[in-house]
C-alpha cells in the first residue's frame, strides 16, 4: 500500500486517486448485446445453450421447484440455520421500519396531496453462483422485496455441476417463501428477466450484484427497456478513517475483508496518525500470511493506498471526495465526524463495528453504491421495491381556490388547453 | 380516436395497444455521442459554438448572472408573480412535508441501525426553452433543491433569439435564489453538466425533460458517467377512468390538455358507457375547434383510443396495463378505485380534480415517469435530491451477541477475513 500525504496532494493529484472503475467493461458490450439478443428471440432454448455453454451443466428443465428446493436445503446444519436465522430477523426489522404511511397535506383550502406506496409488482433477482455463492445477498433483496409485498419475485441463479444450485441458496429461498429458483445465470439471466421467455416472467426491475457481464447486461438493458435497475455496479471497497484512538490489528482486519472480495476491491486507510498507520501495515503483513484467499487479498491490498491527514476534518473531507461504499470511523470521536458525512453508502461506527457485521446480520443492506456512485445513489432499501404515487383532491372550495392562479399559468406557458381544463369547471357551477 | 370493446381484445392486442416509444431515437445515438465527446473535449468553447449552429445567438458570456435576470424579470407582471408565488407556496408545503428524520432500529440488544439522509451535494437543472418555455418545471425542479439543502444547483436553459431566457425563467431562478442561469441548451448542456467545463461544475446528478436529444444525452451519460438523472422519459400522456357519472366536457377538457403538449403525446380515455365516451367525443370536437394548439391537439389526438369496459375493475385492470404518467379518475365512486392502483405516476381524483392543477399548483411533483416507466420508477420528489445513508453502531454487548452469528454466516460463503474481522474482536475483550 501505498502512503501520501494529504497535505502534499494536488486537488488534481486527489482526483486521480479518488478515481476508480469508470465503465471498464465496454470491450465486452457486443458480446454482452449478442448474449441478449439470442435470449430476446430465442427464450429458454437460449437459456438451455447457454447452461451448457457457460455452466457446462445439460439442464432438462430450467428451475428447482419447491420440493427440490427442501431436498437441496436439508443440508445446511442447525448451527448455519439459526445464523441464517438471526440474520433474517435483524434484516427484517431494520427494513420493517422502512415502510411507513404518509401523512395528507392540505396544501390549500379544498386542495388536498398525499402519496401512496405501491410495490413492484415483478422483481428479479440475480443471486451470484458459481465461486461465490452468496446466500446473504440473497436475505439482503428477498427480505425488502417481501417487506414492500412484490407480488411475483423472479429468482435467476447459475447452476452448480452437478445442475443445483447450493444448499444455502436453496435454504434462504425458503424461508422467503420462494418455491422456484431459475437455474440461469450471467448475462442471459438478466435478458431473461428482462425480455420474459417461455418460463421466466418478464419483470419491472431487476436486482442484484454479479460479474462484468452482468453488471454490463444490466446497463444495457436500463437504456433500451423499461426495466428499471437497482443501482449501476463495480467492485466492492472499502475507506477506514482512523485516528490514534484505533486499534491497528482491528483496522487490518476490516481491510482485508474487503480485499478478499476479488483483486480489483479496493480497501483505504485515511490515517490521522503516522504511527497506527505502520502498525496497520504490519498487522496486514501477519494477518494476510493465514487467509485461505491471500492471493486475492494480497493483490488487491497492493491496489490499495493509505492518506496521512492532520485532522479528522481532513480525512473526511478526503473521504468525501472518495464516496466510498463502506465507511468505518476507528475512532473513538465518530460522533464528531457523522455530520459530516456527505457521500457513502453505508457507515460503521467506532472500533467495535465491523464492516462484516453490516454484510451479514446488523440489518442494514449491503447492496450499496460502489465506484463513487454514492455521491447520487442510495442503498438498497424498501424504498427500492415500491413507487411512491403521488394523489390529489380538490373539492368545490378546492379549485376555486387554485384555479385563477392556474389558468395564469397556463397562459403564461401558452397552453390554452390546460387552462381550459381549469376555466370550464369554474364556470360551470 | 378509435375505439375498441375491453372484452374483445385478446391479451395480445392489449399488449400492443399500451406499447409506445421504447427507444425510438436510436437513430440519433451516434449524433449525441459526437456533441458529448465534442462538449467533454473542448469545454466552454464547444457550447459556444453549438449556441450559434443550434439557437443563432453568439454568446460573448455562458451565463446571465443576478442584475441581469433581475432587469429580465422585471417584465412578470403582477399578477403573474401571485400565481408563481402560489405554486411556490404549495409545492413548497407539499414537499417540505416529504423530509422526515428516522428512527433508530435497535436490531438486537447492543446492535443500533438507522439511516441519515444526506442531499445529493451538486445538482443539475434543465429547463427546455425555445418553444415551450416551462416556468413551471423549474419549480418543480428547483423547490425539492432547495428543501434537500443540495450545495450546488447548476440551471442550463437554451438562449433565445435575443441571447437571454425568458422573463418566467428569470423570475422563477429568482424565487429559488438561484443566481445564475447558463444559457446552454440541448444534449451539449446534458454533456457539460456531466464533465464539466470552465465555467460549468460537474454534477452529480441531472434533472429535467426535453426533447429526444435531451432524453438520449440522458441516457447515454447515465450509463458512460457517474452521473445519475432523474428518470427515463418519453411523450407525456393521461389515461381518464370514466363512469356515467364523469362530466363528457371535463374529460374532454382533460383529454385535450395532454394532447396540446406534442403530436406524440396520447390521451386514453377507458370508460364504462358507451354514451358517455360518445358524448365525450362530440366535446373533444367542439372545443378543439377553438384551440390555438388545434393542430398539435388533432394530431395527438387521431394516436389516441378509447377503450369501452364493463366495469370500473376492468379500466383499472386496463389502467395498470397501461401504467399511466397520469390517472384521472372521472368518477364519483373514486374511492372505492385507489386501491385497487398499481402503476401509476400521479392521480387525479374525481370531477374537479384536473390534470392542470398538478401540472401547476396543487402541490405535487409533475416530473412523472411515461411510458409505462410508472412500473418501476416514481414521479420527483425531494427523494430524488437526497441519498439515505445507513449507520450502525455496536456496543461491547451487540459485538458479543451478533458475532458468532457474523462468524458462521462468513464461513458459509467461504470468506475467511469476513469472519476474522470479528473474531478479532470477540477474541480482544
Amino acid at each position: 500500500m501505498e502512503t501520501f500525504k494529504y497535505s502534499e496532494l494536488t486537488k488534481e493529484s486527489i482526483q486521480k486517486l479518488v478515481q476508480r472503475n469508470v465503465d471498464p467493461a465496454n470491450e465486452i458490450r457486443a458480446l454482452v448485446e449478442d448474449v441478449i439478443e439470442h435470449v430476446k428471440l430465442n427464450g429458454d432454448s437460449a437459456l438451455v445453450d447457454y447452461a451448457l455453454k457457460f455452466d457446462k451443466v445439460e439442464l432438462d428443465k430450467l428451475y428447482l421447484d419447491k420440493a427440490e428446493l427442501q431436498e437441496i436445503a436439508s443440508a445446511v446444519s442447525p448451527d448455519q440455520q439459526e445464523a441464517l436465522q438471526t440474520a433474517y430477523a435483524n434484516i427484517y426489522k431494520f427494513h420493517k421500519a422502512q415502510l411507513k404511511e404518509e401523512e395528507r397535506i392540505e396544501t390549500m383550502p379544498g386542495v388536498t396531496c398525499w402519496r401512496e406506496l405501491r410495490a413492484i409488482e415483478k422483481v428479479g433477482l440475480y443471486i451470484p453462483g458459481g465461486t461465490a455463492v452468496l446466500p446473504s445477498t440473497f436475505l439482503m433483496l428477498g427480505i425488502p422485496a417481501r417487506i414492500a409485498g412484490c407480488s411475483e419475485i423472479v429468482v435467476c441463479s447459475p447452476p452448480q455441476k452437478n445442475g443445483k444450485v447450493n444448499a444455502f441458496i436453496a435454504y434462504v429461498a425458503l424461508m422467503l417463501g420462494i418455491n422456484k429458483v431459475y437455474l440461469v445465470g450471467g448475462s442471459q439471466a438478466i435478458a431473461a428477466m428482462a425480455y420474459g421467455t417461455e418460463t421466466i416472467t418478464k419483470v419491472d426491475k431487476i436486482f442484484g450484484p454479479g460479474n462484468q457481464f452482468v453488471t454490463k447486461a444490466k446497463t444495457i438493458i436500463q437504456s433500451t427497456t423499461t426495466t428499471a435497475i437497482d443501482m449501476p455496479a463495480g467492485p466492492s471497497e472499502v475507506l477506514v478513517i482512523a485516528d490514534d484512538t484505533a486499534k491497528p490489528a482491528y483496522v487490518a482486519a476490516d481491510l482485508l475483508a474487503q480485499a478478499e472480495h476479488g483483486i480489483d476491491s479496493q480497501s483505504i486507510l485515511v490515517c490521522t496518525s503516522q504511527t497506527i498507520a505502520e502498525q496497520t501495515l504490519k498487522e496486514v503483513e501477519k494477518q494476510l500470511a493465514v487467509l485461505p484467499r491471500a492471493e486475492i487479498a494480497r493483490q488487491a491490498i497492493d491496489n490499495s493506498y493509505i492518506v496521512i491527514t492532520n485532522s479528522l476534518d481532513e480525512a473526511m473531507d478526503f473521504s468525501n471526495e472518495y464516496a466510498p461504499e463502506h465507511l468505518i470511523l476507528a475512532t473513538e470521536s465518530w460522533k464528531q465526524l457523522t455530520p459530516k458525512i456527505i457521500n457513502a453508502g453505508s457507515v460503521f461506527l467506532g472500533n467495535l463495528t465491523p464492516e462484516s457485521v453490516g454484510d451479514y446480520a446488523s440489518g442494514t443492506n449491503h447492496t450499496l453504491p460502489t465506484s463513487s456512485y454514492s455521491r447520487a445513489y442510495s442503498g438498497v432499501s424498501v424504498d427500492s421495491f415500491v413507487k411512491k404515487i403521488t394523489f390529489q383532491f380538490l373539492t368545490k372550495e378546492g379549485i376555486q381556490n387554485i384555479g385563477p392562479a392556474v389558468e395564469i399559468l397556463a397562459e403564461m406557458e401558452g397552453l390554452h388547453a390546460h387552462k381550459n381544463a381549469v376555466s370550464i369547471r369554474l364556470n360551470n357551477k
